[in-house]
């Protein structure tokens, strides 16, 4: 653990099993013999300023100040719909806030929750009619799938789950395999349960055409399709030509792992913290010593659905906020979800009794090559001067339903930082009456009876910069734009000039690819020697489509974030989360919307939430598993260093990369004449 | 060589050497005695419907069709300044078709000429004059670099250079360096060369200060500036902390090549043509036999300034018509440029007296491994199904005096294509007085003395399809549409729809992101048969900002490509580049605006050209010499296949990845515990 010389927590550590252990008994403690269910145990994101002065001291070698060390918990007793906030301070071991949510405010699920309710619905007479009126094929099992209830109106609501009902592999063969795919077979049903009284509250018979209302009816009966199975095992034939490319470093790796989360790797240097919901979240991201980032973190995400037919209208899910990249983060075994020498993390989330539960290998950290960094041949000789580009790639994949999202910060040697989203996983699809002629523009089939909708995936990446120093960074746009055809300043029409614009206050702005417009956190304090100008870090997104709902819409309320691309807002520890601490079935006004209305003097103390993300129209690719989308961000220096910072790389050589030769000649050949396996 | 049944030349073959010295003996034996100066030599692109019907008849195999193979060359009299464009008949052996260049219409110039303006301007009294005013520190070496003169008039006027000087590194050590960088110590005047006369035709004093006409004085000396030097060799210091990776393929690799250009790799089959201009072009590219794309190539770029103060207003580099990305190709040396297992090939181009040049290793071809290609988690069992994406990577890079661009085309599993384009080198830079506090918007100081001109790089692909057949695509284009809301079909406002528009007739196209729009190639003649829609392939590109030239400027009238995401023409052999065939001081008029201004009906004829590219204004970190700016396009099936294209890759396992496991302790210790160099 990192404990400091006056023997407290730094600040930044993760949170700790034992904390864990500690918050849940100060809370039981608190309630004796009440059957508490514990939602959400992590730590209490420290006041920033407390945490600055504790990192400046900590870089000049001063004395430490105490940050208290606290978590916050949200919980319910058994049975009861009221759910209660509370911060614990680990040190002095007392509840030192507490509050009552208020009605119609949800705490998120795990997939304990997830679980139990899928099992409850299976007991439901309702439930077990729907299944008898639909004569599915002996033997093959019913699954369902529950999903966050969604939110159709203004109205405090009750906490519900929405469930799907799926019917597993027909086919025996595949019914016994781990992965068999039952989410291709959609039945016409669906439950509502609700979370206190574990009762389905109601079944909804979902559209089977194209108009609002087509619902399936009485003596609907189940129509079977063709399993289509992901798994490898379970295809007719794989291919077998792909030859094995091995990734070795044979002298080590380049990074050390101070304390399981403080990671130096090529002159950067940062803290890796984690959490249930945000999952990897970087802090005092510094290079070469001087900070640029306070803390990075993917804060949420919208995937609304264009389905308007009831009850899919309500389908938007908020991946983060009620379920947690943390808690759905998948064990990544050794050589499956990275190449090379890759060092695993384990981290911690409660369970819903308030104890420890681990996620192991829950990140993945390896180097990758990323092809030429820079080069100049001078022609004259011949000579090239090539160096490599190479990035350290930190990686979390969750799990959520039938979805994954691969979630990837990168750092490389030109101190740039990336981020990717790489989008896989099934798609969720719904059952359309077989026969029918259905020219939607919502959705397409991907099987007979079985319709993919439209949707669209939205993220927002908070980034608190701290460029060159915790406290001085200001937040700034650049356009490119064209200057006035004038005789004495361009009388040619070529000239265009670098307009820059300072954020002076909360608020939003959209990206414009006619002004090339590009966001930066620059450092007004300070001035770049060799160019006169303040150092910054640029983020260079491309301008997504924003969220399409119409703004009267719940959707439109509840995902604060998706309609611009940029929000900006005053430094809050408090504001972290866009649509607002709890998203389940929230009808929005505690977001980052609200916030930037505020209409709040940024000054030095400016926080950016950057949105984007994929319209994802499906594709019969995407069937019955899509290959990566991939989408990437980039946050690069821009006046912060005085000359390349990666001119320093050593020089690509063949005696260091050991690159081999396939001859000119037909490489079956080669393959033929002296290697193995061919 | 790829040669029929019927021992007539595959139409698609690349240039050999042989064809090359044919033609050359052709064009000479018409002209007994003359001098003649060959500047092009290459293949002329045969007529679409011809190779078609090659392709057709191969791949039934049916009887091959002949198809004529001709060269066309581009040539002039020694000492004169008309220029002439021939075709050759390979098969004949005689010129089938003759033409004078109208006045003002010029070829581009190879590295030997660029070469030999370089050697005679240091001859130039005018020049040694300027030299001698500037008072060059002893020992310092001129270096001239000629550039194409630009344009700033629609007159006809004879080719001209325009050439810039730079003092050669200061410091004896690097100076003796092959690598030595004189970008750094721009000199104050340039010269104008007269192609023919091969005299210099006047001497421009630059602009020293922010104003139009503050040029240097007769009085002004040189003032020096440290060297700024990029080889590895020459840095104070080099990281050492950069650990080998390496990547090896012990099986072989999956790629097979025949004929040295025919590559098959999973399920891909395509021809690898090359020529002097476009660099690599994709021929009759096919996917599981299933013809995808006619022809795909960059086509042209086009680099304009933003600095308005004559004579840079005219610099605006055109880098395939003016020089070539096949000329201009580097030697990709092995473990240099590309890590793992490297295909390399040789192509050739012509020099000026019409001789074979090769172009060694000019193309190097190999897999790499492209991170996660799907991946589902069972969360009932944890059971996760992963498999591994590759890309067939292809790659070129070429120097253009002081810049490179790094050009890749990437094919992968999941039956997609990309095109990358990689921008790195030395930023042009021109001189700024010394002392003078320069406010400028259009360009930052990189050294005192020394400023980075703003720019753009704009591109344009063309990209001819072949949708499932090589006579049936239509050129279309998708958005992603909120829906009103109304009662009957929208009531919650969350209903979008994806709506199609067909492109009947040349023009004109913009991106918008608010929309999602994107350009699809569709047969309309089949339909998939799950979906029920066309299949087809899409061009998923970001809106990038266009050219910010006015549009009176000789910039806007020359780069035809520039002002638009997509241009879409009728198919004609004739028309290959957007920027027109001759771009050297060209007027405009004979590029894809003129083409697409004639309002044809497309049909399933249309070719799309599309544009991107990078707004670069410079930072100091590109200084000396810049570290990649990456660029990608996708073009991904759409209803192309019945299901995900990847889903028989086999399994991601460790038994074939063979990764190792970095220790969950301190990565330091790792490599003192039993690995090697640490």
């Amino acid at each position: 653990m990192l404990v400091n010389r006056q023997k407290t927590v730094h600040p930044l550590l993760t949170l700790q099993p034992q904390e864990l252990t500690i918050t849940s008994d100060i809370i039981r403690q608190t309630y004796p013999g009440k059957d508490i269910v514990f939602r959400i145990i992590a730590i209490k994101e420290p006041r920033r300023s407390l945490v600055v002065a504790f990192l400046e001291a900590e870089r000049s070698s001063a004395s430490l100040p105490h940050v208290p060390r606290c978590t916050y918990v949200s919980y319910q007793f058994k049975g009861q719909p009221e759910a209660f906030e509370d911060i614990a301070d680990l040190g002095t071991r007392k509840v030192i806030f507490h509050k009552e949510l208020p009605k119609g405010v949800h705490p998120p699920a795990g997939t304990d929750d997830m679980l139990a309710v899928q099992q409850l619905v299976l007991e439901d007479e309702l439930v077990k009619a729907e299944i008898a009126r639909l004569k599915i094929p002996e033997g093959a099992k019913v699954v369902p799938e529950a999903w966050p209830y969604g939110k159709d109106t203004s109205e405090a609501d009750p906490k519900q789950y929405q469930v799907w009902f799926f019917l597993g592999s027909l086919d025996q063969k595949n019914r016994a395999h781990p992965s068999s795919n039952h989410f291709v077979h959609p039945l016409d049903f669906s439950a509502v349960v609700d979370d206190v009284t574990k009762k389905v509250v109601k079944i909804d018979r979902l559209p089977m055409g194209d108009g609002l209302y087509s619902q399936s009816g009485d003596d609907e009966v189940y129509q079977p399709q063709p399993d289509a199975e992901y798994a490898s095992e379970l295809q007719p034939s794989l291919r077998q030509d792909v030859k094995p490319i091995i990734i070795s470093q044979p002298e080590g790796v380049s990074f050390t792992v101070e304390d399981d989360q403080v990671i130096s790797w090529q002159k950067w240097k940062f803290h890796m913290d984690f959490n249930w919901r945000e999952g990897v979240v970087l802090r005092d991201v510094c290079y070469d010593g001087r900070p640029v980032f306070y803390r990075l973190a993917l804060a949420e995400m919208t995937v609304p659905y264009a389905d308007p037919r009831p009850p899919f209208h309500r389908k938007s899910a908020y991946d983060l906020g009620e379920g947690g990249v943390g808690n759905t983060a998948n064990n990544l075994a050794l050589g499956c979800d990275c190449l090379g020498a890759i060092r695993y993390f384990d981290r911690w989330v409660n369970d819903s009794q308030g104890r420890p539960e681990i996620r192991e290998n829950c990140i993945c950290m390896h180097e990758v090559d990323a092809g030429v960094g820079w080069k100049h041949t001078n022609y004259r000789n011949m000579r090239a001067e090539v160096t490599r580009s190479r990035e350290l790639v930190i990686q979390t994949i969750m799990t959520i339903s039938n979805y994954e999202y691969i979630l990837i910060w990168t750092f490389d040697t030109a101190a740039a930082i990336h981020y990717e989203i790489r989008a896989t996983g099934i798609m969720s699809v719904v059952p359309m009456r077989q026969g029918v002629e259905h020219d939607i523009d919502y959705g397409i089939m991907v099987a007979p009876g079985v319709m993919a909708p439209s949707h669209q995936h939205i993220f927002c990446l908070r980034m608190d910069p701290a460029i060159d120093g915790c406290n001085s960074s200001t937040i700034a746009y650049n356009e490119s734009i064209a200057k006035p055809v004038t005789k004495n300043r361009n009388p040619y029409g070529v000239a265009y000039g670098l307009e820059s614009h300072e954020i002076h206050k909360s608020g939003h702005l959209d990206l414009d690819p006619s002004r090339n417009r590009i966001v930066k956190f620059v450092n007004k304090e300070k001035v770049n020697k060799v160019t006169g100008k303040n150092p910054g870090y640029a983020v260079h997104v491309s301008a997504t489509q924003l969220q399409l709902s119409h703004a009267t819409s719940t959707h439109a309320s509840r995902a604060e974030f998706a309609d611009h691309h940029f929000y900006f807002t005053k430094q809050s520890e408090h504001e972290l989360y866009p649509a607002g601490d709890y998203p389940w079935q929230s009808v929005g006004g505690g977001g980052v919307r609200t916030w930037a209305g505020r209409n709040e003097k940024l000054g030095s103390e400016g926080v950016a939430w950057v949105n984007f993300g994929f319209t994802h129209n499906p594709r019969p690719e995407d069937w019955p598993v899509m290959p990566c989308e991939v989408f990437r961000v980039a946050i690069k220096p821009s006046h912060f260093f005085e000359r390349n910072p990666a001119l320093d790389m050593p020089a690509s050589r063949q005696s260091v990369n050991k690159s081999t030769l396939v001859p000119k000649g037909n490489a079956k050949e080669v393959s033929c004449c002296g290697q193995k396996g061919d």
